[in-house]
């Protein structure tokens, strides 16, 4: 069976995000230092639209990433879109979503909400708006999917809920080697006992550890 | 010039140690899950006195940790007996340390703590009390150790306070593949702005994940 993985940039301390996330600073104030590997990549490059970048294994485990899944699933902070509907914080948030005209995805993209909403189409990505729950965002992606994996794009909060549910067959976090000092931590607010991991595949660089875990039920 | 370095196990959401460090206890509730990795091998048995375990690439990192520097420091915790004098939780905590009659050192190892005391020898393992300061315990170390490295034995406090000095050249995190929830977390209170890392060196295990970083000054 196909499966349902994540992938996140994660400080050493252990935060996803920076504190503070608003409108044109979508990750967190200082959170962009989690993805400084990523930035000079080619792959990240070729994925926004640009030329240019460091081929080096960041670029390829970026690639795989996003060459991988048939479909993803993101909370809708994510998406970024939503706040002028449920939190005041992004009141003034684009209601396209963080993503551009071209969103790196270009494949269906189910977003978790409470707000329904008609699908939107960007470049040739689909976003399909979920009021009803994980596991009907997860089916619908799986059909989407077909044969191959589901991925989740984040954040932490739709993670530890996939997580806790038991749904998550893989994570890969790509651990900076930085400091964020506070901001949203990925295993925040979850049973220890419950949820352990297995390191499947570690890949070396000089700017981030790509380690790779499945997590034994 | 010898390096100074720290070798520590910490969890995936960052803490090298539970919560409630109590006599017996010494690593807090739950933490025997930061170590789990290393109890089976062979590397760990030996140092322990022990025969039999497991040879595997987490072993030699062990024999590599114990093997490589030519003195340690650690905090008063981490020698676990200075409790009696100046913390009422560790009030019936034995004189003689966590480390029996063996200790797995056989170097000098330099205690940071408030109080003055007699070295105190075990086996081939002398502890010398230092009670000014973490640049004394560090030169007294490195003339001890000669042409080899100082290595760090923990915990968290002592871990950040030669972060914060600048005085700390490498860390080899093992991350083990568990979470915590709470505890003592190795980089609280350290501004992340100034403290910055390079993965030099990555190793593999199921059990583990063995990574080296330099810490850029």
């Amino acid at each position: 069976m196909p499966k349902l993985t994540l992938d996140i940039s994660m400080s050493l301390d252990g935060y996803v995000a920076g504190p503070n996330m608003r409108p044109g600073v979508g990750l967190g104030d200082g959170a962009e230092r989690l993805h400084e590997w990523a930035f000079p990549t080619e792959g990240f490059r070729e994925a926004h639209g640009d030329s240019g970048g460091t081929r080096n294994v960041d670029s390829d485990v970026l690639e795989e990433m996003l060459a991988v899944p048939g479909a993803f699933v993101m909370g809708r902070r994510m998406f970024g879109g939503e706040g002028r509907w449920d939190n005041p914080v992004w009141g003034d948030a684009p209601w396209e979503g963080w993503w551009g005209d071209d969103p790196p995805y270009h494949r269906p993209v189910f977003v978790l909400t409470h707000h329904e909403r008609e699908p939107l189409h960007k470049g040739d990505t689909t976003f399909t708006f979920v009021t009803d729950g994980i596991e009907s965002a997860l089916e619908q992606a799986r059909a989407a999917a077909g044969d191959r994996d589901v991925a989740l794009g984040g954040g932490a909060n739709v993670a530890q809920q996939y997580l806790e549910a038991g749904l998550l067959d893989e994570v890969q976090i790509h651990l900076a080697p930085v400091l964020l000092g506070r901001g949203v931590a990925l295993f925040e607010g979850l049973d220890p006992d419950r949820i352990r991991f297995e390191p499947t595949r570690t890949i070396h660089s000089p700017a981030v550890t790509h380690i790779r875990y499945r997590v034994v039920r």
